[in-house]
This record gives structure tokens, sequence and C-alpha cells, in this order.
């Protein structure tokens, strides 16, 4: 029966692995969780970003901005509790044609930005966590730098951090 | 003590009177009720009518469709069951200013316009009730003549006189 002690040199090459596999499952798992189930929440308002608008380039079409039921209390409110979700949604447009000519309609998502409260978990970025997902992609991309670039202009929102309002 | 007996003249006044009273009644019911609520239901769909379009004095803005439940699974299977209610919302539009420039915005309501499914009370209209709802308006303004008309129109849909898709 073969021997399974470690030999020299193994065990501290295991561990490395190991720490090495869960760093990289940590960069897998986003900032934020996928918003699962977004589309059935309470639309906040839309805003169509055109393109003579800085962000074209990069955020260019129509924004529709949802809320989870705890968000929702929290645009009534002005007190976000811990669990509340809005997403950005960004679409992007197309011109209708024919007898659709003068339309503006919706084409293939583009992506979107998700903002989390939770006052413990994201307490170095004003009690936020933000995250981005690329179109077909739930594991987002944004590095605790891009996070605390987010953080820092959502600090300057008049209500928690949230720039949008609900309308009525 | 005075006679209650009816005099000749009197009960057949009175009679026109209860007709005309209930006449008056049933103009002041919308022809399908205000969707309470609507704002909470899942949005499906926007679109955007520009200044180009035909219906641009009468429509113009951003378009907001809602679905209660009943209609969410109606699109999702190509069958509305009895209940189920979409919500035009009209919202006109607003130039951003500022840092805002370049950005279209939400300004004030237009209008809602309703549809209800009900096979049995709409039958004469394809099994769809039809509203109109202006601002801060309750009551609907659509005739019986109006109602034909969303109809014949709603009649040319592919999927039972709905025009619209839900967007994943």
């Amino acid at each position: 029966m073969p021997s399974i002690a470690p030999r020299d040199g193994v065990m501290p090459f295991a561990f490395g692995l190991l720490i090495a596999m869960a760093t990289l499952f940590a960069q897998d798992k986003p900032a934020v969780p996928y918003p699962d189930g977004f589309r059935s929440w309470t639309h906040v308002k839309s805003l169509i970003v055109g393109p003579d608008h800085e962000s074209f380039a990069k955020r260019g079409g129509i924004h529709h901005y949802y809320a989870n039921d705890k968000a929702v209390a929290g645009y009534r409110t002005g007190t976000f509790p811990d669990g509340s979700i809005i997403v950005d949604e960004a679409v992007v447009t197309k011109d209708g044609e024919g007898r659709a000519q003068g339309l503006v309609l919706e084409g293939q998502r583009r992506f979107l930005d998700v903002m989390l409260k939770d006052s413990h978990r994201y307490a170095s970025t004003g009690g936020w966590g933000y995250e981005h997902f690329e179109p077909d992609d739930t594991t987002g991309r944004l590095s605790g730098s891009d996070q605390a670039t987010c953080s820092t202009c959502h600090a300057k929102a008049q209500t928690d951090h949230v720039f949008s309002r609900i309308r009525s």
C-alpha cells in the first residue's frame, strides 16, 4: 500500500494551489449577486442617454431602473434598508422602419449596473455594493477599485447614494 | 297626512328621471376600471414616439407597457386569460440641462391606455375592453364607438389583439 504521507515540498505546493484556487474563486464571485428576476420588480423610471451626452459611447441607449420591494420602500421613505437592490438596465435603441418610422424601439440589452445595500458588508463603500454585468454574464467584473469609483460618485447623491427618484 | 299616491304625470316623470340617472351613471363608469397599482406590475417594454411619427401630436413621448401577472402569463404562452390587463403609460419627455445635457428625461404622465381581457363582457370587441385615462382621471372617456375603433386596429395583432411582446 503506497504511503500517503506528505513529502517535502508537496504540502507547501498543495497549500499554494488551494490559495490560488480560492483567490480565483473570489475573483469569479461578483461583488453583488446577479439580480435574478429583476424584470418583474418595480419599474422606477427610465431615461435615454443620447448621442450628445458625455457618456454616450459607454452608456448610450434607454436606461430602465428597477427596484426590489425593499428599495421601493427606500425610495418612498428616503431610508434604504439592507437588502435594497436597484438595477440600471441599459438597452440599445433602434429606429423603427416602415409603419414604425418615427418610433425609437428597444434592441438588445447592453449591460446591467446593480447596487445592493448592506451596511456591514459594504461599509467601506458607503453601505452599498456595486457590480456591472455584461449581457449573458452573471459573474460581474468590477474590481475593488472600480467599486470605490462607483461609490465616490454615488456619495454625491442627495439620498443615501441613490440618484434616481421613483416616478408615481 | 298628505297622500303619497302618484298623480298623473308624476310616475312617468320619476321613471324618466331614474332612467336618465342610470344612463348618466353608466357613462361615468369606465369601460375598463382604472388599473390601480399598475406601477408595481411587470414592465413589459418601452418605446418612444418621436416627432417624425404620424401619431406624435396625440401620442408623442415615452410609452411604458405594464402587465399584471395574468397578462405576463399571456405574453409567455400566447394565450391571455380573462383578467389580463395591459397598460400603455405615455409620459412626456424633457431634455436634460447642465450636467444632464444630452439626456432625455421623463416628465409628467400624458395618459394611460388600458386593455382588459374578459371574453364574455367584451365579446363584441374581440374579448378585450379598452379605456383611456387622462392624467388624474380615473373615470375614463371612451364611447362604445371609440372602443370599437381600438378593437378594429388591435384585431390586426398577431397574438390575441396584443401588439407588444415582452422583453426578456
